[in-house]
């Protein structure tokens, strides 16, 4: 697989164009998306010809889509791929079966991360797992990937859908809990930078342990009672935030009582 | 207030003991403790004497209670403080009158962190939240404050409770999320570092941003609901987590409704 076609121009598009840009003797031939604006800024930004007429779709090895979940079966649908092409999508909770059958080579490549505008990652750090529809493509895929980041794993659909349910808890909840944190800190007039030390060494250690269970602090782990009510307290008028406080104090104290 | 002596053994302690002896100006006279390895271990690390006997407490113009919650009120209640001495403690939770009233300058020093044994974590950047019996008292606890951080403001028991709400949210609980991510790879056959890149970049965009709530991802913010039944097929044999799954996702969905 030596020449890529990238079919999206979202934020994960543009961290993949700049990613594989990088890789010598592998040749990024398109940027082909349906945001004629978008395209155009990504290749400038590139040195990558763009592209949004399906009629003028490059040839190429191998087609990356880089779209939305609900835009991947129709795209893989109609677009006119060429005779024999791989074509893959990057979506952590999509099957594989979302691409049709008689695209005989059909895979999928999922960055572990989450990708913002403006925002740089080292793509090399990312962990990607790839799934093919034969042995030979999975290997393939691996091979590329491997050229794009130092972890990779295989991963069928299953195993897939495990690793992206992770990510929302550890990720998409996590930032709701810090958006519930800012709120409280308006509460008493204080700016959300004011958590950034916390969140920072919270995550640093829970990363550096390897076993986050094993670092929980706070008075739920410690059955403190008294502070929980005094929190329930402060939430009386926030039945939302008492039910989200609740769930997580009780769950926090019977894992621990599992585990200890 | 050019004297203090640190009561406590534990890791706050270690922390304050670091960064009062990085202090010039500021003589820090003893650590007394009732676990006398670690007050030992505390000593020969910093060079202070140790001492685990009331009745050699030394006298000094601050007692600094780096303790347990619990143990607040049976210390302050016992110690033989010198006369006319200021005691201060560091708890979040606990209020300023915890400290008995017949200590005439009562205070407290609120290090918004979490200090775990063994990692150093730099003092400068911990915002610090003081509060004292009398405003001149407090000024004195906010000069002292300034030399140990850049982050420095008052806080009343009261405003100092949402702080530490705030905290239960973004550390305690975000930590126990990241534990379920973990408890979730582990199905999957994969240790916990897979997440460590998504939880930093996590972490860091929502800094960066300044206003979590604008940076949320995922399948709930979406209202993405086939991802959602498809997570939730997954945590059937899990009740305990559907349950988070569920007050978070419907949350995150009510909230985002409200403010976009």
């Amino acid at each position: 697989m030596k020449n890529i076609v990238l079919i999206g121009s979202g934020n994960l598009a543009e961290a993949l164009a700049e990613a594989i840009c990088r890789c010598e003797g592998i040749e990024l031939r398109q940027i082909f998306g349906r945001n004629a604006a978008r395209v155009a800024e990504l290749s400038a930004r590139t040195g990558i010809p763009g592209c949004t007429d399906p009629a003028h779709l490059a040839a190429a090895d191998l087609y990356l889509l880089a779209v939305s979940d609900a835009a991947i079966p129709q795209l893989a649908a109609s677009l006119p791929f060429g005779e024999g092409a791989a074509v893959v999508h990057t979506a952590g909770g999509i099957g594989l079966e979302a691409l049709p059958e008689r695209i005989a080579r059909r895979g999928v490549l999922y960055p572990l991360q989450t990708f913002t505008q403006g925002r740089q990652v080292d793509f090399s750090r990312i962990p990607l797992f790839v799934e093919g529809s034969d042995d030979s493509f999975a290997g393939e895929l691996e091979q590329l990937a491997r050229r794009l980041s130092r972890t990779v794993a295989r991963a069928d659909s299953t195993r897939r859908a495990q690793l992206h349910l992770a990510a929302v808890f550890a990720c998409n909840f996590v930032n709701h809990l810090y958006a519930v944190g800012a709120e409280v800190l308006r509460g008493a007039d204080l700016p959300f930078e004011t958590l950034a030390p916390l969140i920072e060494e919270t995550a640093a250690k829970a990363i550096a342990s390897g076993d986050p269970a094993r670092m929980q602090t706070g008075p739920a782990v410690r059955g403190d009672l008294t502070t929980q009510q005094h929190h329930r307290r402060l939430l009386a008028a926030r039945p939302d935030l008492e039910r989200i406080y609740e769930t997580l104090s009780e769950h926090i104290w019977q894992t621990s009582r599992k585990t200890s």
